[in-house]
């Protein structure tokens, strides 16, 4: 029923700000190195929920607003006929539906990221703005769901089992594979990938040094009842930058 | 009192120079990448020592002179109606306030130094012009004060425990934050910025080869007393790379 | 009598889908920091398969369509009075004779293989599309040929020791030297030298963390057996970017 | 006697293709992040080896042929009136008159091998084309001279210990500074200082494996007796890149 909904909605009203964001998100991502040839990047409709925009299957750094499409949370086009899609866009469709506060979601293959992908470390907040990282990282081991296949996420199961992994939390990795992270909006999705991919470099370095203080657990308990500062301050950096390259 | 005679002498006469020289650090900080979207700088008007001047809140990498404002010593602006200011710009006053000798003021998130914010290996000298470093930067602990905030430098309290950490020396990390540099004058300020972020380099490197042989007390003491040989032979490099990509 | 077939079919024939890849494959090498000045890239002909074409000797970041010239698999030119040669190019053909699979080869001095080119730690597959790192990339040691040289491959007995230890791998590392990237495919080799490189820094900074996890028997296995999914996407981006910049 | 016949033929006779690739060669070397504001360049006069060429104080990437002045080896400018001179060109008088083989200098403060400088873990060469380092660059630690300065090379003791520590190789580290690398041209000189920075990377990366296999001593001694192949092809495609950038 509210598919049905979603469906009367969504195809005549691509959201002008939403779809200007998600390209910016697309090009800010790639312009940090978070994103390669092969991440994708979707917000949720903000009226319909039961839908998500998503770019056609291509490099997130050429993406244009012509390029994003609509899919169902089955991860169904919404118009007849489109091919070029992800073939691991089922881990949008599941996390959507697992995760009502979810309005975005990144999958990517994050340089900063891989090693704690393959490590019994977990990735901790080093910084304030990393708090979202809580008491470290989940790491999603596919081998959980199945032992068959390339480390791609390509089936319900695979995604439900991301899904879980991730549980309440902004960021999953992927052993042998990248991550994926989340947000509010996506904005914070971008805040979230870009912070995971710096705090990474950081915890590495400092692992160096000898034992790390990372944050306390009052510290991220604080930061998970509050706003962060003018947030937006970094997202126009970041857009006029990525933009000015393309 | 002093603060009557600096507002009437302030408010009529921004310092062409100083102005000139305060958008280019940002500039050149940023270029460094050691100022991100959130790092402000400022420097201390030179005939009226109760003022100094900031730019309005926004990323620094995009300040013009236009963009300049002068605040008192508490931190207001000294024309009426300013309304986009920096949170953190407490820090500024206060260590203007313990630190007469102190023209010019950053607080970065500079990457290089946040492992050593979060490690017990303190950060010291590894070349003859980072010998400021001194016997290693002091690391300010926010707990010291209170411990109900997201490690943000928000309240008096905090920035007079920060200008204590510091205290003579010219760059204090904070733990979980980032830092702060300060300068007899603002070119002093950016060296000391540049320096510390490289210094940290090296020492992280110097410690995958073993034992390091840091500065001597008597090198530290010789840079104490003596003056950088043509100093703004870099100033004047950094700047022209800094403005030519703006 | 294969190499009179192909004298007659290579030299009128220069295929201009594969010299344009060549030509693609050497710029976005070189922009990706895998070729430095000295690396060289060829193609097996793919009628003809004697034969193989590679620039003269050249930085790979300046060549052009008319800087391929065709060898065959002695490494002698087809064209009479080609002088401009790379001293290596025994590599190729010793691969060529050795590799009837093996359509591309690269030789490069990809930094961050160096490393592991001087070490006991085997490069291992971090990531799914890096599986083709099997157990291990082999390390060739010239000095199981000869200790007389300036550590380069410049006679058939060497660069039969290389192609030996490379076997039915698709990377070799040479000690103190570089590496040997092949691949069934210009845009495969591509593929190849490039994972390979982002895999080794991956690997190196886990190495910092603790174990690895490194991929499993049966995710090698199962990579043997299958496709990449679209990896056209990658190239078309590497080469948007890399023909951009010359 | 030589310093009449060189005053003589210098100050009439600026070569101008040495002239150009010393112009090169400090663009070069700060395209290549060896180079900071600080570093400088030198060449020894072909025909009048009493002499030698060097940039007046300037920033080493701003260097045009306008800039080039002659010394002799006490370091005095040949022309009157030349009062815009480095500090320590000192270290370049010393290295001529000491090193009669040696035609260019460079001093700088290549960030790879500030690790070096101040560790007992020796430089060591990881491959073939960094030969030139023999056993192991020496350190040479100013205290050995004296204890009161800042670091700088700056009296012709200090110089002279520097010109012993150097010996018969072509790179010597300066303990809590930089290095000077030294070559039979130019662009030896060149490639010997860009080469050490890029080997002094490899050497930290493989130190995070384990044991590392250098060159051997019959490697060394190998290309201490031969030519490298081919070496103006890397000049070419450096200086082409660095021409452009400015």
């Amino acid at each position: 029923m509210s598919t049905n909904l979603a469906e009367a909605a969504v195809p005549g009203t691509p959201d002008p700000e939403l779809i200007d964001d998600l390209v910016a998100a697309n090009r800010i991502l790639s312009d940090h190195g978070v994103l390669d040839a092969y991440g994708h990047v979707s917000a949720r409709d903000r009226t319909s929920p039961q839908h998500y925009w998503i770019s056609r299957s291509m490099p997130p750094a050429q993406v244009t607003a012509a390029d994003i499409i609509a899919c169902d949370l089955d991860n169904k086009p919404l118009r007849a006929g489109e091919t070029r899609l992800f073939f691991e866009r089922v881990i949008h469709g599941e996390i959507y539906k697992a995760r009502p506060d979810v309005m975005a979601v990144v999958h990517n293959h994050s340089p900063g990221l891989i090693p704690f992908c393959n490590s019994d470390t977990r990735l901790r907040p080093m910084v304030g703005n990393a708090a979202f990282l809580g008491e470290g990282a989940p790491v999603f081991d596919i081998r959980t769901i199945d032992d068959e296949g390339d480390l791609n996420i390509c089936t319900v199961a695979q995604a439900q089992g991301l899904a879980r992994a991730l549980g309440s939390q902004w960021l999953v990795l992927l052993r042998g594979h990248g991550a994926v992270a989340v947000g509010n909006s996506i904005r914070q999705m971008v805040r979230h990938a870009i912070i995971a991919e710096t705090n990474a470099r950081y915890q590495l370095q400092a692992a160096l040094l000898g034992p790390i203080h990372f944050l306390t657990d009052s510290e991220i308990a604080f930061a998970r009842r509050s706003q962060p500062k003018d947030p937006d301050r970094a997202w126009r950096l970041w857009k006029e930058r990525a933009m000015r390259k393309s």
